[in-house]
């Protein structure tokens, strides 16, 4: 009887929408052309050089699309907003405008807005995710950001590092480069939330984060754990269909299925254990459902 | 221009379901009767005995209807369990079941998920709300949980303390009990999500906790904290409609209009500070509507 009640109740998920547009996130260090390649890059043959910049440019509908570059992540948001001028303007995008947003006053003012709703797709730049949403969170600027890639076909979200990370909840923060096997020493918050239940993490493999992907994972396996590697991506679309792009791997950490883990038991400054996560490393082109169990947005 | 397009698209807010259920998210300590007296409940004229769980007991709905214990968050569920039982029974309910979940495969039995079916209404009993998130994170019971609040009038869902904390997004767990003034010494992951954008703490006022609450919503102002003292409650309805009951105050803190916050600029271990948040107190009979400005529930 409970599983007939269960499945009626099921119908109803579809009445939360589904975004037309999409996300891109990057996993920092994108290949922009003409740099010395890593050792990983040299030995990939499918290695193309800005495959994931060239897609970025390739998705943007319209013609002379309004590419939207935002620094707000980085100390020096003037040099790493050029960098992608630069790029982009290398790319054929002649209509580069940047968000110069630097504080919370800033992400409420009107021209910021009105260049929001001019872009075909925006770009957020390296720097500190928790820059992000301590300055985005709640703002004016990321309520119209979210209510285009909801509603606008097409529409183009990406971000590379921590423009990345912040792209969903739960977003880890400052959590120790190495390690993050102790219980405490892996930071957390509330991202921009264009995605939920999702754990972005950059850097990956380069930085040896499993761990304190893990640990997030072990506190609530409701959610997912990604893993970029650098000059790696997910495009995602429609909410939850992910494709990998780029020249490394992509981890994807399920811990649905945890049996067990000592998270909640031991104390603050103790090495945790967790059993039964499911591992997934992805290449380009490979792709992955992120679970919509959880569709009722609840 | 642009004020248009964003209008147009707000109109589809409403796709997304409002719950039918409610929540009553309660700071700990609540009135059991016949115990002795906390120093202000004394002082306080308008304190009833047991009105919290009086109030639980009277929206639910049906004749003999059952109420379900949840202990997970206690390392002592049996105890846990049998107070709430004691309670219920003294206060007229004769059906009252425990789930007692005690790790992620017990969160899988076809046995508890009928359980859930069954009852008019759940108290989940405090301990540790890490417990909550990492034993029912992601499992069929939390979700057959999210469901009945969802979509059943009057379904009803109690937690005291740690059950409080862990109803929202973001849930902090073992901040310091006193302070939290230093950058990454308050730890926040998902919680359990009936709520969301919310940060629900417990003990408030008891435990002094503004500034851990403060921390947690600075690094993503999108979220509003709601600080439960000892024997005070908020019964969440539609949602977002909260009314408050109980003999102590609930703390609303509003970071929408944070200013300024050096959060991303100070390295872990340093003091943080933030300037205009706006705070409400507020007593039994108050109510408050939390934000549905992020309603797309993206």
């Amino acid at each position: 009887m409970a599983k007939n009640k269960v499945s009626d109740r099921h119908k109803h998920h579809k009445e939360s929408p589904i975004p037309r547009g999409s996300l891109l996130a990057i996993g920092g260090s994108e290949s922009k052309g003409g740099k010395e390649l890593s050792e990983e890059q040299e030995k990939n043959t499918d290695f193309k050089d800005e495959e994931i910049l060239k897609y970025f440019i390739s998705s943007l509908k319209g013609s002379d699309p309004m590419v939207l570059v935002v620094p707000t992540a980085s100390t020096e948001p003037e040099e790493s907003a050029k960098d992608y001028i630069e790029e982009f303007h290398k790319l054929g995008i002649k209509n580069v405008e940047v968000l110069d947003i630097r504080n919370r006053m800033d992400a409420r003012k009107p021209e910021f807005l009105e260049m929001v709703e001019r872009a075909a797709g925006i770009m957020i730049t390296g720097g500190d995710q928790l820059r992000l949403t301590s300055i985005l969170g709640g703002s004016p600027v990321l309520q119209l950001m979210k209510e285009r890639y909801t509603y606008d076909e097409g529409f183009i979200i990406a971000g590379t590092s921590a423009g990345a990370a912040a792209m969903s909840t739960p977003m880890i923060y400052e959590g120790e480069t190495q390690g993050g096997y102790i219980k405490g020493d892996v930071r957390i918050t509330t991202g921009l939330e264009f995605l939920k239940n999702v754990a972005i993490d950059t850097h990956f493999i380069q930085r040896g984060r499993i761990v304190r992907v893990s640990q997030c994972i072990a506190t609530n396996p409701g959610c997912i754990g990604i893993g970029l590697e650098e000059d790696t991506a997910i495009c995602v679309t429609k909410g939850n269909e992910v494709k990998v792009l780029g020249s490394g791997l992509v981890t994807i950490v399920d811990g649905l299925g945890i049996t067990e883990t000592n998270i909640y038991e031991i104390k603050t400054g103790e090495p945790f254990s967790v059993r039964d996560m499911k591992v997934h490393l992805l290449a380009a082109g490979d792709t992955y459902s992120l679970p919509i169990y959880d569709q009722l947005h609840i």
